[in-house]
């Protein structure tokens, strides 16, 4: 199987003919952006949740379960500034799977369509190997006004929402055999920042936006060959969340914060919506001599941010 | 796991309290209606297909299966009558499953987007144990025109659109060890119906829609249970396909024509974009006194329909 990136590039390619005046952002960003009604443009994301791969049975409760699905998709309308508007759920389940498993995923599913404002719309389901569900959020932003990926330029500074790596140092911790408790709920419960993505929008603060689903590394890249920009990381401005290392604030996923650009001279709350929004790099020039995104230590020096991925949360 | 129908019941049940005025049509029907802007609404559905549910990889060439994935979610927007605007793909392959394989799938798929105008728009990738695609298409239909399940009204006859159990026959013919060849093109590559669709509600023909995927006696009791009416139809009335049999005709699915019910005195055309039109009954009154679906057969005898859902491709 290829890299997700080398797989949406090849598709990318295949489906360059295809275009439609329609559709005003296809693959890769956030959401795509369609045309919808005067004035009005539609948000859509889809997210698979693979049983293994994204989350653990014997880790994560049914509701957690439940909850990280629609949370992903949510966070994506977040990182475009937009409305969440409805959402659908396509379930796969092994055959002899609990009524009870069945019943609290959706249980925590509707718990937060509902905190949201989001109403489940419709969906599909089959029996399957293991349990996957399938996502799609649909949303709202006015024209024009979708925060991309490809907005960022050099000389904007680099911010994100939250503290990073609390999900990955949970993640690291149940792997080493602890089990679940309250410190997981970071991870079993994240929050979308649909509030904070949607003050951002409307504020026009930021050139460019990104959720941290996949890391920072990996999220921080997606932005700069969108935008066709370098980025340098200060190491000693990174929020690190508690119990967490550096490295899994660089690199672990499913923070669901917002990482975003801005100019360098715009005026920059302290906070959004109650998130800490902390200056953690600039956007540079691209350049072949330099990384897609480097990270400045305390000394000065800069190395390579290599992309790494996501830790998935296969048994092997 | 429940039995979908079940399934879609409970989720219903715990859905109500989320409803939103922006969802005009929610679960139970092909596809969602959500308000787009005046004069448009817009249309969304969701299709799971499952490796060893819904196709299998010694039998269906990768093309197909990207072709199908498609076509599903097609079928069910022609069965409201809408113009697909969209689709996205989320798609998890096994590690180690070829890039041929991958590419082959990714043909199919785009090959049906460009012939039908729907920009793939964007998805999601991961691993996962089997290749399971779920495939959203959105679509769009003039305000209060999407033909729905809910509007037969006793007295209305039942039309199908082709011939029915053509896909059941090749199945079998496949389970009992035949090398899949030239006459399961039609179970391999079946042709949604979107330009009928579309006339059916253009010309205002129809009061119920519904495409038949799931065969005939499970979709037909779909239209009866949305509209809160039976069914009776003429076994000799049905349009068996070449190498079927009524059996197959009745409770095969996957024949991707639409069954539709119109006034009784309504001008019927006898083709619609080239699709053959057969009355093959009559919708009833609701009563308890008689299966939601009941079978005539030529002598007059006429007994309930069991809804035999259509056969999953699994192994045992």
């Amino acid at each position: 199987m290829l890299p997700e990136r080398e797989f949406i590039e090849r598709v990318r390619r295949l489906v360059r003919r295809s275009k439609s005046s329609r559709v005003v952002r296809g693959i890769g960003d956030d959401c795509a952006v369609l045309q919808a009604s005067a004035g009005l443009e539609l948000l859509v994301t889809t997210d698979l949740c693979v049983e293994d791969v994204h989350f653990r049975r014997d880790w994560h409760p049914a509701r957690s379960v439940g909850h990280r699905c629609l949370a992903r998709g949510l966070s994506d309308i977040a990182a475009m500034g937009g409305d969440p508007a409805a959402c659908f759920l396509s379930l796969a389940v092994p055959r002899g799977l609990s009524q009870r498993w069945i019943d609290e995923f959706v249980r925590g599913f509707l718990a937060m369509a509902r905190r949201f404002r989001v109403p489940l719309a419709g969906g599909d389901t089959s029996s399957g190997p293991k349990i996957i569900a399938d996502v799609v959020v649909l949303g709202t932003v006015p024209e024009g006004k979708a925060v991309l990926r490809s907005g960022a330029r050099p000389g904007d500074l680099i911010y994100v929402t939250g503290k990073l790596g609390g999900a990955a140092a949970v993640l690291k911790s149940l792997k080493t055999g602890r089990k679940p408790g309250a410190a997981t709920r970071g991870n079993f419960y994240p929050e979308p920042r649909v509030k904070v993505g949607g003050l951002i929008r409307q504020k026009q603060i930021a050139t460019a936006m990104i959720d941290l689903s996949d890391g920072l590394s990996v999220d921080l890249a997606h932005i700069c060959r969108e935008s066709g920009v370098s980025a340098v990381i200060y190491a000693k401005k990174v929020p690190v969340a508690r119990g967490a290392t550096l490295e899994q604030a660089l690199h672990g996923g499913e923070d669901y914060e917002v990482l975003f650009t801005a100019r360098a001279g715009a005026k920059m709350p302290t906070k959004i919506s109650g998130s800490p929004v902390t200056a953690i790099g600039r956007i540079l020039p691209r350049s072949a001599k330099r990384a897609v995104v480097t990270l400045r230590d305390a000394v000065g020096k800069e190395t390579p941010l290599k992309e790494q991925g996501w830790q998935h949360f296969a048994r092997k």
